[in-house]
């Protein structure tokens, strides 16, 4: 096997969000489900757009959140995702390479505009997310590159990626070429909505094609049609080679074989906006794997990560998880 | 004399910010002076953007940022600025509009980008910034419509108008339609190094045209060249209608003639950026003219409004400043 060069490749939608304070009124009258991620297309975002308060842009898309705070953390990270050349799309390119981040996906020169993400944040600090994938649901199998996928340790892919056509294929490419590499392959579930569009796919990618599944509680249990969290933990057992169910400020529970272990949320004053609170979780907990930790170690790094994504606005930490995790002896 | 319809016009350049934190070394390694507001050409503002740590993006401009807070406040606001038919000008437009100002000047469809200033916070919270002008220096006298001066019954122009010259000469025109419709004129000076660019040319603008001006110390002293603050006010008091002095957490000073009001500053647990400050100032001050507030309080109302962007990232007000005055019996 080749040297690794790269500790995670996120494979995602490049997305910028576009975060507003909200309240549940607003939310009632857009019928917008709160907490749940909405595609919509270009005159919807407008639409939608017009009605918002004034709002803050911010780079945003799950992996490459989790691939920035993998950054964060000292790792090497690399994203493969799709922007338009606009101005977006030259934001997402600098926020991420900003933090040392390989990114190299050309950008598209024409077609739909970069991706964004209408982020409602209501004052309990939950976000509900209205997605124009744009320019992201260009991403193909030729912007997959098979030396850095092998090169890289884990292949990292958000379960949203499903939605366009064209990126789904890049996906199982990429899954194919770490395979192929002996490298391990990493999913997230993304949301409950998109477990339910794509429940058959996504079980029968986890028995063929997934080494690491993340997934929160009502991800997991719509994947598994479960009707209570013991009975999924149960099946992610049997089917998953390691589970990381997350469970809000319940913790999570890591689930490998008969190995099960539980590790408690980082307990935190205020929580801001939990906007990222996963993917961050995620970043922790494979940054803790590149460094060969324990697993209820790595479970500790994502519930810091976590944290710290949830005291503020946006989801790219606000200061250097690599100083975080050392001022807690992480 | 035509009934008011707007409370404050304000003329300004119609900037996105784009805010990210930096330290002293990376100011030093860039020459760049804290605290004060340098203007830069696009490949300029190309390289510094390179080089900075990822950011934030959210809607700014001296002017704009005031009457953000003056509409904030609940009064009518109206804003004069250009962007271009680009994503940011989008951004700008929507934020402005958003919050209830009228804003309805043409984006340009060709020439230089909407304007954007880059932000570098530092951890004591003072800002840097480096504005590419853009499409704002485009503002022409065209853009200007007198039905719209006139029904304003106070015009506000920030200082750093007088860069672009096509702008300078909308400036002062928009003054000639407020005086000729018996309205007040405000001016902000902006900027010391502003000033020093300009020193006889605003002095000779407050002589004739000025009806209340808002400085703080360093732009003040520079503008009468005086060695020290209390020479500063003695002038202030000679040449001007009515000033409007701020000294960051020293409060502020209110001449008027002989009349001479000391307002304290609201206290502050953690500066966090200051981005905004002077502008949020001016907001509130506005407001209580508009109340026909006496001139302390309209100084409380200033320092409030300041209290309150100082405490969080950005130079748009995060709570509605109308409950906020409404709290504290303002």
């Amino acid at each position: 096997m080749a040297a690794t060069k790269i500790d995670v490749l996120g494979i995602g939608n490049a997305i910028v969000d576009v975060l507003s304070r909200s309240d549940d009124a607003f939310l009632k009258d857009h019928e917008l489900a709160k907490g749940s991620m909405s595609l919509i297309d270009e005159a919807q975002a407008e639409a939608l757009y017009t009605k918002m308060s004034a709002g803050i842009e911010i780079s945003g898309g799950s992996a490459a959140n989790t691939i920035a705070g993998v950054a964060s953390f000292g790792a090497k990270g690399a994203f493969i995702g799709k922007v338009r050349d606009d101005q977006l799309g030259k934001i997402f390119a600098h926020d991420i390479r900003s933090i040392g981040v390989e990114f190299t996906t050309d950008a598209a020169t024409s077609g739909p505009q970069t991706a964004r993400c209408l982020v409602l944040v209501t004052p309990d600090g939950e976000r509900t997310m209205n997605t124009f994938l744009g320019a992201s649901q260009n991403l193909s199998v030729d912007d997959i590159n098979e030396d850095q996928v092998a090169s890289a340790n884990v292949l990292y892919l958000e379960g949203y990626l499903w939605d366009p056509e064209q990126a789904k294929r890049a996906f199982l490419k990429a899954t194919k070429y770490a395979h192929n590499a002996g490298r391990q392959v990493a999913l997230t579930l993304s949301d409950a909505f998109c477990v339910d569009r794509y429940r058959d796919e996504f079980q029968n990618l986890l028995r063929k094609d997934v080494d690491i599944l993340f997934a929160n509680e009502a991800e997991i249990m719509s994947l598994f049609k479960a009707s209570n969290f013991e009975d999924a933990v149960k099946l992610a057992s049997e089917e998953c080679k390691l589970a990381v169910l997350t469970r809000s400020e319940k913790g999570c529970v890591i689930i490998k074989g008969n190995e099960c272990h539980e590790v408690p949320a980082v307990g935190i004053d205020e929580v801001v906006d939990t906007t990222g609170a996963g993917d961050l979780f995620a970043a922790g907990f494979l940054y803790g794997l590149s460094q060969d930790k324990p697993l209820p170690e790595c479970g500790h790094l994502g519930a810091l990560a976590a944290n710290e994504i949830i005291s503020h606005i946006g989801a790219r930490p606000e200061m250097s998880l690599a100083e975080l995790a050392t001022s807690r002896n992480l």
